[in-house]
């Protein structure tokens, strides 16, 4: 099973009118501060509030009539979740989402409101993977997990599509990783658009199982990482997603929790965007990482913008700062 | 001393190249809450992080030869203040800033960084106003103040043009308002290329100068207000603005502190927009002054995003929420 660029083209097709075309920016401080043209593709503005919306839909609008009308189940805490049940939503599909019963409420709801049936384990009893074979048998449910699978990945892949449309040749592309989803159809879509693009991809230190996958060749793993990044607390990257990575990424980077706290709050100051720290990662990359010279024309993924305020402090602390008294 | 529709057209023509045509955005969330159509002008993403940015460069470009020589000063301590010393620099003008010497050290260095010179004073002893006179007499430079000037009114009044020349009818327009400089501005371009829209004003209840100045029909000042809408602690609007709110405000209505914090938490979760109190003045009148009926088209001005994130702790509280612990 491989992805190929044409299933970037028909995925766009399909979200057509149903995905944003999400904005371009560009900022003077960051193009100083870098001696770079840097473009930001702001998927923090995407429905649901990340990228993740593309691969769900893609997924769901290549299902068979059969496949639609007994529904799809998926395991995600995350950002899938709600793009999985919104794009269900709006199709019609029926989706079941299998989450830890101490996931916290807030995801819980958002998902529900898109009309999801929501499904809690004990993390300790069940595995999730178990649970969804299970319920996969029982209901005749399509699985559509985060990351390993074409139409998620081909997904992806087009709001890299769009930024290369958009703003034509770039030198290095910069794109955050947990499973390998979104890193592996940028890489495929910026390679087949601008060949000599470098294509790097950026993820947390602690959480460094696809640097160890491309720096051994193998695929190695993660257990439960600590980092603020949430959705790059994956364990390792798929078969399907690391080939791609494989094939078509150049470099892969990590940076620290740290650094990539300060570029979060950097961003919200300075560009006046709401990343979550996710959605941080590539700038960061940008950042600290040394992965561009000065003159190049460099693009940059935010990958979503979905924070709870209510971990501002937290973060604050992880990027080191002092919070005055309320 | 009066402005015109020709000096907006005018201002847009001096501000080309040199100002941001910032986005127009939209929020399915926000039009299913109001069951409207609304367009908000991002001018958090304009040059220095607000709208200020129009009514200095324009001022400043309008200079002759010789007052460009001899320079520019201002008090204020607020979005102003940098948005001057930017344009002073793009335009290679002397710009001198008068603050409070308790002014927020950030706020002093940002304008410095722009190579302004920044005169501090001791509140207790001397009124800006005496020392902006004093020092103009010795030094001939010109006063540029943040809204009392022909050229700043019609620079502020491009952001309006902009929007309606991109989404062009308008039902209401909704504008935040401190001295008026914007909401003038805005109104007098709003009611000439659209004069069927309503333009609705707001202000913080505590900094309600203006509603009350547009009630009574004679200018009334307030003292010291404590809002958190920090651009709207203006003590009264100065004849000029209030000449021109009486010919083109439809309406003026106050929003409390928690409501207005509330909806700026509201616009950074939802539309991922870092948006300042006073930026938000505008949405939390949509959401909550009841200016608006189902069904019309609404354009609603974020005039900033210039927001300390250490502050968020204060900003939480008035918005009546608990903080979760570090």
């Amino acid at each position: 099973m491989r992805v190929n660029f044409q299933e970037i083209e028909q995925a766009a097709q399909r979200l057509r009118g149903f995905a944003h075309k999400t904005p371009v920016q560009m900022s003077r401080t960051i193009n100083r501060k870098t001696g770079c043209e840097v473009y930001f593709k702001c998927e923090n503005f995407q429905r649901t509030g990340s990228f993740k919306f593309r691969g769900a839909f893609n997924a769901l609008a290549a299902l068979s009539e059969e496949a639609r009308e007994k529904g799809v189940l998926t395991y995600s805490s995350g950002n899938h979740a709600q793009a999985l049940a919104s794009a269900g939503q709006i199709l019609g599909i029926p989706v079941t989402v299998i989450m830890p019963s101490d996931a916290p409420l807030v995801k819980i709801e958002a998902t529900r409101g898109y009309g999801a049936e929501v499904i809690a384990y004990d993390r300790s009893e069940h595995t999730r993977e178990a649970l969804a074979k299970n319920l996969q048998e029982e209901t005749g449910r399509t699985l559509i997990p985060p990351f390993d699978h074409p139409h998620v990945i081909a997904g992806q892949g087009t709001a890299t599509r769009e930024l290369i449309e958009e703003v034509r040749l770039l030198d290095v592309l910069i794109v955050c990783t947990g499973g390998g989803g979104l890193l592996s159809g940028s890489a495929l879509a910026a390679k087949t658009m601008n060949p000599q693009c470098r294509v790097v991809g950026i993820e947390p230190a602690a959480g460094d199982d696809v640097t160890r996958s491309f720096q051994t060749g193998t695929i190695q793993s993660v257990h439960n990482p600590n980092t603020i990044a949430d959705g790059a607390r994956t364990h390792a990257p798929s078969a399907l997603t690391f080939g791609l990575i494989q094939a078509y990424v150049d470099d892969m980077r990590v940076v620290s929790d740290e650094a990539l706290a300060r570029t979060m709050f950097f961003m919200w100051e300075r560009l006046k965007l709401v990343v979550e720290p996710t959605g941080a990662l590539a700038t960061a990359g940008l950042f600290h990482a040394e992965v561009v010279r000065p003159g190049q024309r460099i693009g940059v993924i935010i990958s979503g913008g979905n924070v709870a305020l209510q971990d501002i402090p937290h973060l604050w602390k992880v990027a080191g700062y002092a919070l005055s008294g309320a």
